[in-house]
């Protein structure tokens, strides 16, 4: 039988180290800087988009230490839109994870660059993957893939279309729309990438693109259950939120029922898209269930 | 004789339809993030470090066309970071090349995340750039080259230095340390991706490196010296400024014949580093001496 938390605690722990490498160096000037950038990057997470890099790449039977620089790359870029969507002007949110925000815990002008800095260091820690002097187009197409998903017709315009949205009603397909932007597009890259590492087939690429589709909406959906039912002290900041800031939500579009009718859904429809693949794929198997059964 | 005037008009002209085509695209949502990008990244500016680019290609032979991507790449972190630059919690500009900047034209959630897909676009960029089919590992160095020059240890690490430096008594060396940070590392960068897709040997590769440290540091003391006695109606935005927020500058340090005086050095530095190449490097040359005796 699989056991999903000790592979999630194993594969978080081994992963925090390498992250934590990768952003060691000797500071700069007063190390305001990359002290803003550690504070935000080791601040916990379930580290879920570098362990789907690497389940999507043993499903495959791929070498997870290939996947180490796209990983941290994947979580840098998760970590700096978490400081930008946060800032005052954005989201205005005081507490992640339990603790100041970023530009709490330093100020507006530090996140905005902290930020930036992560997104900046993902690409140069893809660009100097030791990995790249072997298969210097695989690591490009992972590039490619990442910026697509994090840039101007993903994860960005996401952010965009969900600031754009509040105060104003939105359809299930709206909002849909951009939960697949916002945050399918990087949960995609994470399992695509780690794919391709592996040396997918294109038709293992694209069952695995599908499954990554449907868990992230899964995902979406759970959190927005989780802002009614969730306990705060467990998840680290405050539930409710959405039903007193007017949000357009599954359940307030479908009620709590049949918002978690639906998560379960998506779970049983990503599950079908790994059919093909044989037990190295539990892992991905176990995380698409815990999605929807998680509590924080 | 070389004419510069019509070398820059040319290359910018040409420069700035490949950039518009790069951006061109179905547009998703309302359309504003997109357009937020547009209105920053077409407003003008002298296009220095594409020109820049296609230049040190040049002075080796190399085709100009293949640094297109690249160029591009290097004016979209520009333009991000001037975006970001301007916010109200940085230095809090309203007038950026005599038209509102973003966060005024837009608002500043807007500007925040055109900056960031700004950055993000420039990565997905080079990646999916045609001559990496041929050439990945050279594509791959030149990313490395772009992100380790924008990010913590490069330009943005300066910003955030010279934020940290306001209102505290900096001394020459501080200074030259945040210009080389803030301005040089990118200006760096302009030119030895262009040599390095020209196929640069080494030793060219850093005399070009060297030649563009010099120009970075002329540059950035003739925009001090701008701030001084420049034409506000000319350079579309206010002179002056410098002095009433008290601000480290070569003039307030050299006083402004001496700074005059280190500008001209840096340029005759920078253009004994072009001894060794011929008549190709005309443009360089040319482009070293217009940085100081420019009017804007």
């Amino acid at each position: 039988m699989f056991d999903l938390k000790t592979y999630l605690q194993t594969r978080r722990e081994w992963f925090e180290k390498q992250l934590t490498s990768m952003i060691d160096r000797p500071m700069l000037g007063s190390g305001r800087l990359v002290s803003a950038m550690k504070y935000s990057l080791v601040s916990g997470g379930k580290r879920l988009r570098p362990v789907l890099c690497f389940a999507a790449s043993e499903a495959l039977g791929g070498d997870i230490e290939l996947c180490i620089p796209t990983a941290c790359a994947l979580e840098m870029i998760h970590t700096y839109s978490l400081i930008h969507d946060d800032l005052p002007a954005m989201d205005n949110d005081e507490l992640r994870r339990g603790k100041p925000t970023c530009h709490i815990a330093f100020d507006e002008a530090t996140a905005i660059l902290a930020g930036d800095a992560l997104l900046t260091l993902a690409f140069q820690v893809l660009a100097s993957d030791p990995y790249a002097l072997k298969e210097p187009g695989l690591i490009l197409r992972t590039i490619e893939i990442i910026a697509r998903a994090a840039g101007d017709q993903g994860m960005i315009e996401g952010q965009m279309r969900d600031m754009e949205s509040e105060g104003k009603s939105l359809d299930r397909i709206g909002l849909e729309n951009i939960h697949h932007l916002k945050t399918g597009a990087i949960i995609r890259a994470s399992v695509t990438t780690g794919a391709l590492l592996a040396g997918a087939e294109d038709e293992e690429f694209e069952a695995l693109d599908r499954y990554a589709s449907h868990i992230g909406l899964a995902f979406q959906v759970a959190d927005d259950i989780l802002n009614v039912t969730g306990d705060p002290a467990l998840m680290g900041k405050a539930t409710g939120t959405d039903v007193s800031l007017n949000k357009a939500t599954y359940p307030s579009l479908l009620g709590l029922e049949q918002s978690i009718e639906f998560a379960r859904e998506c779970v049983e429809s990503a599950l079908s898209e790994l059919a093909r693949f044989d037990e190295r794929a539990d892992p991905l198997r176990a995380i698409a269930t815990y999605i929807v059964e998680r509590k924080r």
